[in-house]
């Protein structure tokens, strides 16, 4: 077998065989594969779609390509939830500790964001003292006792797929459906849960800009986790705008907790409710989403959801005080209002370009070395839909500096103000199982 | 600029600047691109073609990238000519001397071939003593004084596309059109001659397996060469059989001097008049075709053409008597023939096998490093539109050894015999300016 003949074969369109793709997968974690045939297969991926067959070979080497995590220990069911990410998305922190305090348990291996800002492990190491990096015995003594531990990859699951990414982003070939979806769930089947959440972002703050390519990716992904015995949930939700009205880490760790203290914003809360309650109903812990929307509310009232967040900060050594105090928090030099030009209607507030200034005052990484300023970042006054009178503040920028002009001027030009309001597009767009 | 920033433009479909060019293949021959992205791209433009403001910067590119032949010092009229090439192709040995006894100058550097059987160096290396490395000052007398010169590359021309047709060649990304005419007219350019003869060759033993790919890539080339003033001819020639009888490094120099003394198989014949009388009339010798081909037919009757040939070969210090004499040419141990296990017509004799075959029996090369055995090859006794009677000789195998009933086997799968006689396809298929 010869690496360029399988190159050449998938360019023109014949569907490779499981011993084919063995040999590029696991040849390139070997190092026999050179990068740039690798690079090459990649591109021609992108303009012929892996098949369902290709898809699941390639997930399935991936996964085998190191190690799985054994949750067999874990006493209940074990859910996972997997974000494809956007701007402003703090759901883990809410959703987690809401199925953990009905004792679902969340054991999940989390990621570091690059990107407009940081991952959940960088969000919540913005809580002092939160530490990510914990042995496994911690890990799954932390799950059997409190049902939540949100820790970095301490074991060395699907080195294939960290390959094969570094080499997907310098060389134009992140974006295949068949590449996202295998890389996404080779991860998920690493991370030993039954039941698996998927929450696929569509739009502009996105990596699927439209929601035809989003249900394309879902159904893949769901397709795959029930190839392997994996109860899956795909829910589709809007990422025009971004989530929630905080971008920033230490900032969205208070939306988080303040969404668990009731107080969350409208759309937000309502996305926490429906992952929640598509995993207590799947897990058949709710048989409605009356039912589950009614004990999710319970839980936020009675502060047990809360409770659980702070059981973990208090597991992982954090400060849990945060809670109450969020001047504990990392704080910023400076809150600076961004005043409207106009008066009228919020039409649009393109999340990826808000995401961009909020890594331009230094929330996100631009570069994997980069260092996080975990309390900068924009806090949205003004969202899609609402009214604004000229000289009002659209949002409040958390700066460690006052030179933040260009930034200024850069949002004005992002809140796109009209005289007519917009219908307002619903924050959950598709369920698919 | 970033590299894989024009590789996602080029992705999406969004053409090149000259600029995003220059960057890609200016640094990729200074090494700051490195091979993974080079592969990633030209995978991009296997599925998104080049556009034809994209093949000239990459022309130009790739000709700038090292030395060009400066041909002022020669006195008269330079040409030059390329074959995409083919099995059985000797063309060169032929045409050049035709053109060189009226007067034309050519002033060729060749390449060695990586594939079926030799390129043109390698067959005139089958004359003992044949050089094909002389120096720069010998060339220029040589061309001056005899016209015509075949040589090696001894300048440093084109060494982008030495880089990058060897990526292509691991990667799966050879057949590009716009790939394949920016790399041969670049090539074509830093020759340096003013009217150029392409060869382009369709058909199973080709790499234009189909009439409509290889207009397209003689109308690029075509238009490559023409936007630098260059004189441009391009002829479409059918490769769907083996040219001539010949196939192997010797065996085809002598199947050139059998033509040169009109001998030559009929269609093979035809060719080098119809590709010469080309040069003849695009460099005003002849006037029309009519005229070109009786002149012809005087040169090669009156031996001057044949001359021409020894008198390179004499340049060159190679042994000119094997012209009147085969047996210099290194031999053979074994002349095998392959008798016809059926009675009727020769249907047809894919070029491309009988061209592995002759790569088993040692005329060509599978990797760089193989040595090319001179005197190996095989002799068509039948081609297309021959009667066999069963038992007849197909063809005679030229071996070292006598172990080839698996090339035997083979040959005889090869040549398709059926009842009914096939419409003879004509040599010439469409000529392109």
């Amino acid at each position: 077998m010869r690496a360029v003949d399988i190159i050449i074969r998938k360019k023109q369109g014949f569907p490779l065989t499981k011993e084919e793709i063995h040999f590029l997968i696991d040849g390139y974690v070997k190092g026999t594969i050179p990068d740039y045939q690798m690079s090459a297969f990649l591109m021609a991926v992108c303009f012929v779609p892996l098949t369902e067959e290709e898809q699941y070979y390639m997930t399935m080497e991936m996964l085998q390509s190191g190690e799985q995590l054994d949750l067999s220990n874990i006493n209940g069911i074990c859910v996972d939830k997997h974000s494809t990410g956007g701007v402003g998305d703090k759901t883990t922190l809410v959703v987690g500790p809401i199925v953990a305090s009905f004792g679902l348990k969340l054991a999940k291996m989390s990621g570091r964001g690059l990107g407009h800002t940081g991952g959940t492990l960088d969000k919540l190491e913005s809580i002092p003292n939160f530490q990510i990096n914990i042995t496994p015995q911690e890990f799954f003594k932390q799950v059997n006792e409190i049902s939540i531990a949100v820790v970095g990859q301490s074991f060395n699951m699907v080195p294939a797929d960290k390959k094969l990414y570094a080499l997907r982003d310098v060389t134009g070939t992140v974006e295949s459906i068949g590449l996202i979806a295998s890389s996404i769930i080779s991860k998920k089947l690493a991370s030993g849960a039954k039941t698996i959440l998927l929450d696929v972002k569509v739009g502009d703050g996105a990596f699927m800009k439209d929601k035809k390519s989003a249900i394309e990716l879902a159904n893949a992904m769901v397709k795959l986790g029930k190839k392997n015995n994996r109860q899956m949930i795909a829910v589709l939700t809007n990422m025009e705008e971004p989530l929630g009205r905080m971008v920033g880490n230490s900032l969205e760790v208070i939306e988080a907790i303040e969404t668990l203290k009731g107080n969350g914003e409208e759309k937000f809360t309502e996305l926490c409710y429906e992952l929640s309650s598509e995993l207590l109903i799947e897990t058949k812990i709710c048989k409605s989403k009356e039912e589950a929307y009614q004990k999710i509310k319970e839980k936020i009232d009675n502060k047990e959801a809360l409770e659980k967040l702070r059981q973990m900060i208090n597991y992982q050594h954090g400060n849990s005080n945060v809670i109450d105090d969020y001047s504990l928090f990392p704080q910023v030099k400076y809150k600076i209002d961004v005043p409207s030009l106009k008066t009228g209607y919020v039409r649009m507030l393109k999340a990826e370009e808000i995401g961009h200034c909020a890594m331009l005052l230094g929330a996100g990484r631009k570069n994997k070395e980069d260092k996080i300023d975990y309390a900068v970042g924009i806090v949205l006054n003004k969202k899609v839909g609402d009214f604004v009178h000229q000289g009002d503040s659209l949002c409040t920028i958390y700066s460690q500096t006052r030179d933040i002009q260009e930034i200024i001027n850069k949002i004005q030009t992002i809140y796109q103000i009209e005289d007519n309001n917009k219908n307002n597009m619903p924050i959950i767009l598709e369920i698919i199982r």
